[in-house]
């Protein structure tokens, strides 16, 4: 076991691990990533620290990654094949079961506080499109205009790929797997999971992945654990990723167990690529990916910084 | 056990399983529906029997569920406070878990036919929205104006409702619980779900519940079996029922087994109302509810007529 798996493996609490999507080139400057999980885990634990929920300090967490442009979440989400941004996040609380989550939403800042918001204010678990964009309106979360959510980066990237599927057809090109997740223990054991993202590249408007599917991009249980994915959504739904390493911590097996598993069964089941982040209610964490590489960070009270990894 | 649940466990190919929801009120004439989930079996039988695929066949039988007006999905389907029609449906292959579905549409004839086509020419799992309804177009799948969808009695509900909602609030008339779904085991022990529904009556524009939620209402894996639930959606999607009563399957519950404990998951771990229908790779089949009602019926070559029950 390496030293990084051996901090994992800790039953210490709280925790926290955070990622930041499955998706990042080889060819990147880590630095950026690595950077911007460190800080998100550092926000997260914070709140841990403060006497904050499980869920809050996910959400937390989950805002630094949808602020910070390196990732595809709120600001720097992927643009769609209209050339706009439509963003998918959800949330979930493992001590009730309460779940909110939000697909297709255009004029939210940060979408992981919204859909926090369907959790607290409704009776729902789900909303999209319009009608998700109209009740953070009634919420009095501010209109944010989706140009705003569209960095240089993400143009050019809309650019190129609009070139291309000029030439190679719209769905050649719909690759990619940038998600950003955050999952939490707290002091006595209580888990949450939060997920968001821009979606994938050039996606066709109306597209949703796994990150706003209860127990496909998240899941949280405090009986069992929780779980965040990232990767290609489709796949991940048809394996109920979340959910299904969610079923294996409650059967025993520890988050990094539980989080293999979980890649295996994606790759062999659904032919997918992707990884996960997994936590459970004695406060071992767990990652794991088939992908080149997936940025991500734990970070436990005794600790002088996160662990964060690329 | 009951002769119905004798029959229900009967290890026989072909073998077909519709429900009508579980929201059907006691004071309703349960003739109508009785004869529409027999219609549907029937139909989807026949697919079986024609050498369709159990996906062709499910779909059948969920497009009869649809075009009848007694049933809350497609024609028939509750009206959203805003007075329209938002549908939502989901179907899987279990062979090789392939899976489409789609939310919110509002003009499309037969939902269930356009997550098919999501299924099938689309490297995607979802659409929601507006881009659903572009998507139905872009397939030639014909404008069905939204009016077309609103029954009478459907009409008469919302008014009642509304004038409730102006008293009570909207989210205090947000319930009932209607869907359809079709489970389908063919010759050679491949399974596949579907389900459809205009969602809960009053709802929320843009509110999803479980039925286009791939592991919430809907569920297929040759290796495991087959689930459609109903119900209060949001509870289902907390605990990913068709996922959590395919992986019992998998683990050796009979269909009849798995669908009980998806029934007390649903009441214990969420609180919520609902029923769901399962089936074996082996086919034998499963239902179970803890609704007043829930309109069902089971089909296999040898019976003169459905076995249907309310």
């Amino acid at each position: 076991m390496s030293d990084l798996e051996a901090l994992l493996d800790q039953a210490a609490r709280p925790a926290i691990a955070v990622h930041g999507g499955a998706g990042t080139a080889a060819s990147d400057d880590p630095e950026p990533y690595r950077r911007g999980v460190s800080r998100a885990a550092e926000a997260g634990l914070r709140v841990l620290l403060a006497g904050g929920s499980a869920l809050d300090a996910a959400q937390a967490a989950c805002v630094v990654l949808e602020d910070d442009p390196a990732f595809n979440a709120g600001t720097g989400s992927c643009l769609t094949s209209s050339g706009e941004v439509e963003m998918d996040a959800s949330c979930m609380d493992g001590e009730t079961l309460r779940a909110g989550a939000v697909a297709c939403v255009k004029t939210v800042k940060n979408p992981i506080v919204l859909s926090r918001r369907v959790l607290d204010d409704t009776p729902h678990v789900l909303l999209a499109g319009p009608g998700a964009d109209a009740f953070a309106r009634e919420c009095g979360l501010p209109e944010h205009p989706n140009a705003l959510f569209i960095t240089p980066r993400a143009l050019a990237r809309f650019q190129e790929l609009r070139a291309r599927a000029e030439r190679e057809g719209a769905d050649a090109v719909r690759r990619g797997i940038g998600t950003v997740g955050a999952l939490t223990v707290d002091a006595r054991g209580h888990v949450a999971a939060c997920t968001s993202t821009g979606g994938t590249p050039f996606k066709r408007p109306g597209r949703v992945g796994d990150t706003p599917i209860i127990g496909g991009g998240t899941y949280a249980n405090d009986k069992e654990g929780a779980a965040s994915s990232t990767g290609l959504g489709e796949a991940i739904v048809k394996v109920s990723m979340a959910r299904a390493a969610c079923f294996r911590m409650g059967e025993g097996m520890s988050p990094l167990q539980a989080a293999r598993f979980a890649v295996g069964l994606l790759r062999e089941r659904a032919q997918g690529d992707g990884g996960i982040i997994c936590a459970g209610p004695d406060g071992r964490l767990g990652w794991s990916f088939n992908t080149p590489r997936m940025t991500r960070a734990l970070f436990r009270p005794g600790m002088t910084a996160p662990a964060a990894a690329i």
